[in-house]
């Protein structure tokens, strides 16, 4: 099955292992005539990149890209543009008993009922690592959204119990935790070092406002703009649940106060006087802020024994050592924001054909 | 766009508005061979239709599904199942100045920007008969999954704060709410009949469970089984969330707890203790129960003073009467159900194509 | 496999088999706001309705469409556009032996192989019938193409060995085999009466121009325009050769002959001085006139005896009576019109989102 | 458009340019548990690299493939397999006025308008280069079709118009023309050697057969087994026609002649007696050797004179120099083989989820 492509308009194609030669991505469709350079894709891929904190893996990563095609003259030139980061740390170690063990928590066990066997080293393909291929074409289709007026803006909104109460601009880029509360980052701080010491995990919530979508956008049926960013999102390794504006909430809501009326603003252009729909209704964007939550789970990976099975068939307690993100929150709210950019972003290009009177302008110009 | 169409293996394409001459669902690449008639498929048609109690539309549906195509002498043939329920009410009437109204929790005001105009009758093709389709595939699906010993279960978990305490056998399919927990439906009836009595609707979270899946059932990337059962939900209208197995309450968990550990049943089987994954584990099923739930907001069209913005760009106040459900959850169990037929339906074919030695074992013997 | 689709930003799904209750076709993707009505569509139907002359088939189709979805107040709305035709003639009769034997030349084999059984009335699903969904839908784009100035022309190049040597405009439309040269007409004519006579049947070729297009019509690799067409032509049943421009006789020229110069029109306009091209270079449009062709084979439905193998695998002699066309060149023209206007339209949609400053320009605005 | 991937259950998904950083293909979707190797792909590779000959540029490319992903402990993985080669040659030189003039006979018109300005190094991405990823996908589809049977093999049929009129084995692998009859080599490079004098370039016809295809494979409409080897020739650069069987020699043909009869073989297995059909009926295979043909224009680039228009809008005389090749029918014989494994690979997964009874046997095992 081949499921490694996401987009219609633009797709984009991941590739790569946690231990192999290289991630990386292609990106198809992609229009021409879009100034790009490495440093637009590497500023993104360097949020996600581990060490930043003690919060995040040790583990050494350059993590540079490099643009293999699909650029010319330092302009996107329409075709395939691809990109590619060599992993650098990929040297053969001892895995132990774990090589062949089925690590609870981690899709190990899936992986080798579906395919028979598997890659052991870090997870392979479903290593974190695979997201840098998303996280380059999210940086590209960002870009492209820019130009259009269209911000992606993704946050840790809780870990643990630690939600965030209000929102500091300029915080996120600052605090190792992407919180955009300086006081909620420090509480959350000290729950992680706890659960370090604890040699336990912590999971947590990213929310990702996106600013600047007209009305319009998306499909009625089944690649709803909701839909689609909520496959997207719960295509990130760990996500577990997924909310588009009051989300769970407006399961307990009434009508009238879920309902967001329409109204005309100062220029006559209409707007809601609430947003509980976070910017989508029936699927297509309503003019509004765009307001998408993804939960994140524990990271599997801990210290703690953990009693499980092997490959033989074997019962056994394993212990997972080695550089592991006490919380991937921080480091994935950069994914969860390329996600959302490039689902917005393909959205956006398939709306240009949605009616006789746009292609008739177009072709009679 | 082209976005009426799920699904790889099998691809269904739903088509039909509210208030057209028909409705219906293509399905293709359904294999040949399997025994199917008109009544498989009304049953599960009956479970969605209207005017089943006081807290569903009254509007008079008859629902008969007619099979165009794709079965001969009582078989399915392989090629494409053409499925069609004609509308049987689509009378015209006043629609007075809601035609022309943007109504609030509605796609109306997205579907004008987006087409430039739309079919104001009932919603027209983001109307919720839109499911009459899905509902059909589905029942195919769910037919060949039980060969398979797949089993597709939904109820309804909670409607605003009520919530089901226990699990009832039998019970979901003889109450009006399609709640497992005789004393919580009762308590839910209460509550909507006050929500009827004040003009207001209530919203709620239907549960699906998925027994009988083996492991190593899914993709590990974008395909993820999870990424694709969160589209299949969130496509239906009026879900605003969605979860897998423990949801949002992982992201407040502990990586000790959160794990779920592998063990060996009395058979040698490998089996998990617990199902805080939800049957999926990195994007892969893991044999263990799957577990989705979807928050479906409360019904947007009330019969309270609303206001709201027109096509000519004049703010006005609209009340919307006639036929709505006061909560459309108890009739959205059985589109959860046949979604995530579909999904997995799907995803099982896509897995026998998976390793050279399953193809080899085809082509050799 | 799901493989009743064809098209990328429009995307139609054929359905329905010769005896079935009816055939069909959806439109996804299709633009709001084209006006549509039954007399768009019915005119191209009836263009390959049978029974039009002795070398037709005499079979009595009314092959009404019906518009079932899609279509508000006269024009599209921009949601899935459902076309169904109800087959009058399916009553059973008595296939006799044909039912379970393996007609040399059709597919009846290859179904059986495929699906473990097969719908033996009229080659069910791979009936000539099931082009009655791509001629709908080809009308339908045809309209749409109309507007931005294409026009999408087929006829009758060749019959047997008699080969149109003129092109007598309107000609196509008043004889009864589509040829636009009233004296290869004649001939061809008098060969297919011998045809007849010795229980015979005879093949021929299709070309088609398709006028208007403008250069930058494409994309540079799997899905260049040729490519596509080329798929779209050679899926009709019984075409066996498809050429572009100077096709098989291309590859006997030399580079000075067969490249087309480039040079300015009397207004300045990039023009070539030849098309060998046939419009299409490199995948992409030139701005000439797209011409292919497409090598029909004869009708494989004979009434003489023929050696073969039935399901019980065993050999005897077949007669096949009935309907059958005698020749399908003359019909299957409104058929290659209908898969170029597809082709092209969906091409021409794809284009709009090919450069940054066309999205800019769009969103802008 | 994203136009760069082809196939369905394996989708390769080709990029890079001619004179860019690398080249390369992702095959998505491709099963595990296949040994592979480097050597696996470059013997295909070697097969396409030029300066092989005097009738092939002398142009020195490595053409090294890397395995990227998707292979582990030398087998596949069931994830992405990423091949590249490196551009060793991409110096930037002189194009003088070829830089921003419409070579004729080359996609640069069509580039130009479709993108708003193109890569004018060696064509970009609509130079031969692309195919680097296609020989190489198809290499590593060709290996696999090997294990159940299946094998692949094209050569040249002929060059301008000289004709093969035997068939030698081991005689395409060794005369510099891949051509199967040395007789037909030696005047093809006759002339091939007077159209260097002549400052001139040739074409020619590819023929490919594929043996051991079981009867059943392929799809009854659109996805016609046909149809796809279409797409995928038409799909190589510089293919102007594409014939199944006796192509367009069957639309002169009568039906008696034209049809295979049906027989049973010694061991009571159906067969056919002649193969006109070139082993494919209604889209699907009927188990006879398949047998397509593509037609090969002369190579546009040739150092005569030729009249075109530049990127200003002037007319202007241009002489193409530099490394050409005077015929690239022989290098692209791998690309076509390639191009058919690919299709067929695909074609034959696709085909193992056709019936219940296949499906329930796999589950049920």
């Amino acid at each position: 099955m081949s499921g490694s492509s996401f987009g219609n308009t633009i797709k984009i194609t991941t590739w790569g292992e946690s231990h192999g030669e290289a991630l990386g991505v292609v990106i198809d469709g992609f229009p021409a005539g879009l100034p790009l350079c490495d440093e637009d894709i590497q500023i993104y891929l360097n949020r996600r990149k581990p060490g930043q904190s003690k919060f995040t893996t040790a583990r050494s990563e350059g993590d540079k890209v490099e643009i293999l095609s699909g650029v010319f003259e330092g302009k996107t030139t329409g075709t395939p543009i691809s990109l590619m980061v060599r992993n650098m740390d990929q040297h053969s170690k001892d895995y132990g008993n774990i090589a062949h063990s089925f690590r609870p928590g981690h899709a190990d066990y899936g992986f080798y009922e579906k395919f028979g066997f598997r890659d052991y080293r870090g997870g392979g393909r479903s290593s974190g690592r695979e997201t840098i291929g998303r996280v380059a074409a999210g940086a590209v289709c960002a870009k492209l959204l820019k130009t259009l007026g269209v911000e992606v803006f993704a946050y840790t909104k809780s870990i643990g119990d630690i939600k965030i109460s209000k929102f500091e601009l300029g915080e996120r880029d600052i605090n190792p935790l992407a919180m955009p509360d300086s006081d909620a980052a420090k509480l959350a701080q000290e729950y992680l070092e706890a659960c370090i010491h604890d040699s336990e995990s912590a999971g947590g919530v990213i929310e990702c406002v996106i600013t600047g979508v007209p009305a319009g956008i998306g499909d009625p049926v089944f690649d709803k703009l909701d839909a689609k960013l909520a496959q997207a999102l719960v295509s990130i390794g760990a996500v577990k649940g997924v909310e588009i504006g009051d989300g769970f909430a407006a399961a307990k809501s009434i009508g009238s106060l879920n309902n967001d009326c329409f109204e005309l603003d100062e220029k006559g252009k209409i707007i809601k006087s609430t947003n509980h729909s976070g910017g989508i209704l029936g699927g297509i964007s309503d003019g509004d802020d765009i307001i998408v939550r993804a939960a994140i789970k524990p990271t599997p990976s801990i210290s703690k024994k953990q009693h499980t099975v092997n490959e033989q068939g074997e019962e056994l307690d394993i212990e997972i050592h080695g550089r592991h993100d006490p919380v991937v929150v921080p480091r994935a709210v950069v994914v969860v924001e390329a996600m959302c950019a490039i689902t917005i972003c393909d959205a956006m290009l398939s709306h240009m054909t949605d009616r006789v009177d746009y292609i008739k302008e177009f072709y009679n110009n």
